[in-house]
């Protein structure tokens, strides 16, 4: 049965992964993405427009989502992309050597929305995909949710309020809001329910 | 055997912790801390002093490391101190219910040292501590490491850094270089590796 759970995706949490598609002269892309995980197989991306992987997903409507924690795997798929020996054939498609699980998912629906972010207007591309395979190629897979993350770090920022003042404070303040917005956007109830704790405690310095 | 790695803990990098230690009256304390492995058997820990943690480990020479990944318990162990019905009895001390795995461990050694940072001088206790016993509660077990989320961040300001102007901008600056601290002082060599390569491209902003 297929079932994101086998590689740890919750309902309603959104991964940190790499998507890997078919570029139309046959060569591979690679592009960090988060991936939401809507149901036991399906998930939700949201993709920039003009971007190689939203041209390669219109074209193919097929790609594969690369589980993974390697911090260069990141990088090089941010800066550029990894070299042609980075990736692994499968079926017609690609995956990133030594990644911990991949999905193969296949395009249900796609469409254009104009987003507006803190960058101004954006058109983006939203997909759902069904899950037609699961790959692991570790024993135990656990992927990359940033909730915690940013759980932890606002408590940093919480403890360290009464030390700090001026910029530094403005700052602190700054940064509290953005975890919020991100632990709100990619976690699960209990980091939500964590975030108000915290956000609570932190109004007496808004 | 004893091994770190069965919790999955490499050398050389820090974990995100939660430390339970027995009060004076017998009553359990818990504080998040981060813990570095040492080696298969030893962690080591800087506290900050004049916290409770801090007091009880000094006395008692013995404490509990937990590993979870549970948001309000770091929450709760941060802005007070979790129920008592949080707590399991272990031998003389406690651990936290839910937890994935724990660490009992021994003081080997302990200094006071005065560190200074950005918020001042203040004096440290530094810990090496032996591990005693390891008791896992899930089979798998990941235990939380921030290097990568610092490199998943970072390269997310790298990309905005074209969109950005002003304070914004500025902020983005003062964070790339507290993400770089961190994911130098967290992570293993690959992270430092990747950090790098971002630190790199980013001096075209600096």
């Amino acid at each position: 049965m297929l079932n994101l759970e086998s590689v740890g995706m919750e309902r309603g949490l959104l991964y940190e992964t790499v998507v890997t598609t078919r570029n139309e002269d046959g060569t591979p892309n690679a592009a960090p993405m988060g991936v939401i995980c809507k149901n036991e197989n399906e998930v939700v991306l949201y993709l920039h427009q003009g971007s190689q992987t939203v041209m390669n997903v219109k074209r193919e409507e097929k790609f594969l989502v690369n589980i993974t924690k390697d911090p260069m795997v990141f990088v090089e798929s941010t800066l550029g992309n990894p070299s042609q020996e980075s990736f692994e054939h499968f079926d017609n498609g690609y995956y990133i050597k030594g990644t911990d699980a991949f999905l193969v998912v296949e395009v249900l629906r796609m469409r254009d929305v104009e987003r507006e972010d803190q960058f101004g207007v954006s058109t983006t591309t939203v997909i759902n995909a069904k899950v037609q395979e699961i790959v692991k190629k570790k024993d135990h897979v656990e992927p990359l949710n940033r909730a915690i993350y940013g759980v932890i770090e606002a408590l940093v920022y919480l403890t360290r309020m009464e030390m700090v003042s001026g910029d530094m404070e403005k700052l602190y303040r700054h940064r509290m809001r953005e975890i919020s917005r991100i632990v709100n956007k990619v976690g699960g109830l209990e980091h939500k329910r964590a975030m108000k704790r915290i956000s609570d405690a932190f109004s007496k310095y808004e």
